[in-house]
């Protein structure tokens, strides 16, 4: 692991997930940028303290040397976007396998060149866009796959949140401060913090990619140095329209991600808010209610729960299946029996399409005109 | 009553909402274009024979000419929207005063007229946003204006249907006949039926007005005349942001007018599905969980409720609460003591705002220009 | 009206449901035992001056020797349910139909004179159990005939309110102080205000009687004289059980009403929180939420709601439903084709079942044996 | 781990709670009284070959001659109810720690001796008791025993099921056929395997014991062996009512435990289906919305929470807190610091009133008598 020492938000998440199916163990770890730190937290998690590293090029390169029975496998990239990059490359570049909190990388060039890299050395880069995991919407995803409401017509997607309402990051909130800092951050603030998780689900629901953005951003909070609240009008293709809405400051909201989409006979609807549940509207006769651990759900779907219905999941266990899944990919890797296509995770081009997304958002923002294509380079 | 005989959707309900307080009476009325149905529809409704017109030219020409104390008060007119101007200004002109479903007129010229005629007169003109009748939108107002969650920042207003998606109006649907027939519903189709409510109630709830608009409109079922689904980046005073949505498309779902708002300290959130209950957001404390009936409401949301909390009330309730104020003013004006900017309801300026927003709507959605500016005539 | 008069709750909601559906005229009242007060009322409401009687007997009397075309048709009894009894007797004894509001009268006894008297002059009693007027219980109610959830097994049905938390009735709160004292609401408090439409509403639903309770009846603040608070366990015909909850204590709560039925392959949920939806649990498949105000309700069902769905309608519109059925039975009656079992509302006998619950449920709560057979008299 | 080989429901849950916060490795086991079949799963498993055993007796014998590094610390059982007792009582003899899955044992006299067991070793014994692990619960109890909403009155407990509708067991379905096995499951069904659940919640949440039942108990499926449906009149401590509901014929319904306690001047009102929500109802004011991952927390809740407000957490989650306790415990046990009274997990004493649950429920529901007291052996 690379960053996640005491206080992180996200790498704590990474290893409860890592940990919950047993898919991975935790043996070795650069926790922090001060070497201090990082034996602390290392010493904390039970790590072996030789196996503690002050910097993760240090990790790399002593690991890559060491027994293969014996390194690590793969290393976990949890620290801010601006120190995605380097230290993806190099594991990447020294045989180990990567898993990186989204997004991948501070910006669009950063992206191209880690997915190269990925298809030059054939190893697996695993992104945790969380929401993917998240059983019912790989049943809202076959759902849609198969026909069930017909082509599709409308894409509702939104994630607010409210916790940016005020300037934090002013008194040195850790969260606050480096995503709403353009020098650790990339260009984009909730555009990229929570945007990309927006859009990415979106494309990913509906199999449908986004093709034309229509966006505004803004800094809603005097002081503050990057865009709090995202909102945008969106063609995807085929011809389906939508709307994206991703803000900071909807205050006294949590982290209510939703995304709603509709096609000629009926709709899914499905809220973070209540995520074992799927609602199927339907043009006629009752809507039906979708949940999570039943026996009628798609197979993957079923793979993606641990328990039976009424037992709810939450976040980490959404969160366990990207991990469950590069695992598979991992294990089949070393056993030669990797097949591309047959992993239900997100890889280094949806990285790659996060970014652009960010770019594209940013573009149409200072734009008169009222469209701006999304481009993948 | 103009309109609303048999099978009229909207007729009815006006006429529930009319009489479930007692408010009005229904004495005379020119139910439809074919005399012959309107004398059914007025035996139906148990109207005296001789009030019941073949036209509303005739009703309110003889009506004029009858005794104070018998004739009618107050024309409702509940017809599609290319006949609402005529009679209206007949109306008027006659000394009555007058309700009109919305949107007030055909176009924008149209609800000028009425406007400047309401003025002329002095008599009263009604306008049924049922929206705003509703005790917790009221709630939502009163505390949003004694600045409970401070400065606003954010509005998202959304009217999602999905009854249009199909060519119900290719086999006669009486309902989606007009409403998808530019000569009878006049330029807009989702944007002017549900589309203006959404405008309406989001001027209403933030007492900001909308500046500049960043539209899509489209015509999403094949073969239809008018657009059925709008979506919309807003601009409002005060660099208020916002988001609206009005789709006629989204299947399976029924009539769920929602609004939002955000502020400084917190946010409203309100939703058809429950409307009596309304939900504040806050950036510190637990949220709340305000409800209809109770005692800690404002004086405007009390009036608005007839019913101890958890007696549910619905849209007939809220439409009567319209009734009621257009009622109260009535009573008022008829006793020489109606004021100016006394009464909470809708009306001839609400109308042309109503218009005017779908005829920036379309201009909007024909430019490739991001913004176009929201100007009254 | 016998009472209902100025502050009074139930009148004016008879009133309104009387009135939304234009199915009655209110042309006379006896507004009050205090002849002042009933005047007063009686001009407030707009009735004619020499109709508003100083006590229900001289308006009974007066009225039923006017002309048939000009006196009233039906006395809708408001009051206290200590006088139930007497103006509903002399009612059906002068020839006129009877709606009152429930529990049907004192006790049992008074109850059964006026079931008999009911059955001797073939007028017509109505007996307002609004939650039966829901559309979404005669839905379920047509399901669970139908067989759709197979044999029932299970009913659970509660009636949670708060307002009874504190000693209201110290200081003279109009509601609380007749509904506890025990000269005025008979041996039961919150058994028999809302016990007994939980009751109506778990037989009526289920089609099964109650055959034997076994009941704890509790009076939970101090100083008050009757019931606050029932619950029990209840056998049903046909080898059903069930669980009853009423009570008046759950600090905090509205007016909860809600119910579930379980049968062999599903079950029906209700509640009074969100009266327009019906929960069809099922145990293969999705579940299914039934709206209000679709097409694919029973006849019952659809003819008890006044808007399509999505358009919520509340406790009013229930209300209302029982009077539109009262109406029908009346003009049938007075039209001569009356027919027995053809209409759809809550009448004398279930008035009698309603005084045999209290009653039953009293003497289960005295007796230490753990079940009580219910009988009617 | 005893028991909890391939197939096993609640075996993985308590493997994937030991592992989520990496409180416990799992590094031995008896995985089936089938010693091919513990093989297989042992190997599924990851645990090194020597280390998975043929049996409970087998494993305890070799590890407590281990050396005490290299020994496991605890022993989890996690077999059916009539394999608690002679794992757990040798485990405790020869000085590990035990978790057991509740009910601790097949009868009383079982849970007596093991409690004793426990006591005279002072040893640590955990049993899991999910429901209590949630963080809402906790907030609930602070809350209550803050006196936030006074002196307790009401308390409505409710766990209905509906796996258990049709007659599984006839066709060997795994779990259904011990649970409805009185030689496996001991005397009660329903009221043992939830039942039990529900009562602990009740008396954890409250504070208050339950002192006297009056219970039926149903078997509703033709064919089974022990009851499948159990409802209660409960009295508790200081006069509190309440009544419980454990059924397993709710067809349809999933797992959907929830609690309301009322008091003086609010109530709190907590679902298994919206497990990080906690309602709080108030006389005065409006209801709040208490949420998981909130600041405003006390602290044990927050120890409870893994995550931000927003990022729900489940039932593995709150499994997870009651083994991170149970963690605590036996590190400070092993540290010399253990303090009776200062953790908060369920423990041998509350097995005890569990299975004297289980005997009052049946005694009652064989009782013509209304009341039977609670007593602890």
């Amino acid at each position: 692991m690379v960053g996640g020492g005491s206080g992180s938000f996200i790498g704590a998440v990474h290893r409860n997930a890592a940990w919950i199916d047993g898919a991975f163990e935790l043996t070795a770890g650069a926790f922090s940028s001060n070497p201090e730190r990082s034996k602390t937290s290392g010493a904390e998690l039970g790590i072996a303290p030789e196996r503690v590293y002050s910097s993760y090029r240090e990790m790399i390169e002593i690991e890559s040397q060491m027994d293969p029975e014996e390194r690590i496998h793969a290393v976990a990239i949890v620290t801010p976007n601006h120190v995605h990059f380097e230290p993806a490359m190099m594991a990447l570049e020294h045989g180990f396998h990567v898993i990186i909190d989204k997004p991948i990388a501070f910006d669009v060039d950063e992206a191209v060149k880690l997915r190269d890299k990925v298809n030059e050395t054939g190893n697996i880069l695993g992104l945790t866009h969380t929401y993917t995991g998240y059983p019912m919407i790989k049943e809202a995803r076959h759902r849609i796959a198969a026909g069930e409401i017909g082509a599709l017509r409308k894409i509702f997607v939104e994630y607010p949140q409210g916790w940016l309402s005020t300037f934090l990051e002013k008194d040195g909130h850790k969260q606050a401060s480096w995503r709403t800092d353009p020098s650790r951050s990339g260009a984009g603030g909730s555009v990229g913090d929570i945007g990309t998780h927006a859009a990415n689900l979106a494309e990913y629901l509906s199999g449908l990619m986004i093709t034309e953005i229509c966006a505004e951003l803004n800094i809603v909070v005097d002081g503050r140095l990057l865009d709090d609240d995202a909102s945008a009008l969106l063609h995807f293709e085929n011809g389906v329209t939508g709307v994206l809405i991703a803000t900071q400051v909807a205050a006294g909201v949590e982290n209510n991600l939703s995304i709603r989409v509709y096609g000629e006979h009926g709709g899914f609807e499905w809220s973070h808010t209540d995520p074992n549940t799927l609602i199927h509207r339907r043009n006629e006769g009752p809507d039906q209610i979708l949940r999570a651990g039943t026996e009628y759900l798609c197979e993957d779907a079923q793979r993606a729960t641990r328990l039976p219905a009424g037992h709810p999941e939450g976040y980490i266990e959404a969160f366990a299946n990207i991990y469950l899944e590069i695992a598979r990919a991992i294990r089949d890797h070393e056993e030669m029996g990797y097949k591309d296509g047959e992993y239900d995770f997100p890889g280094a081009e949806d990285g790659v399409r996060g970014m652009a997304f960010v770019q594209t958002m940013i573009e149409s923002a200072r734009s008169k005109e009222k469209w701006t294509p999304f481009q993948l380079p």
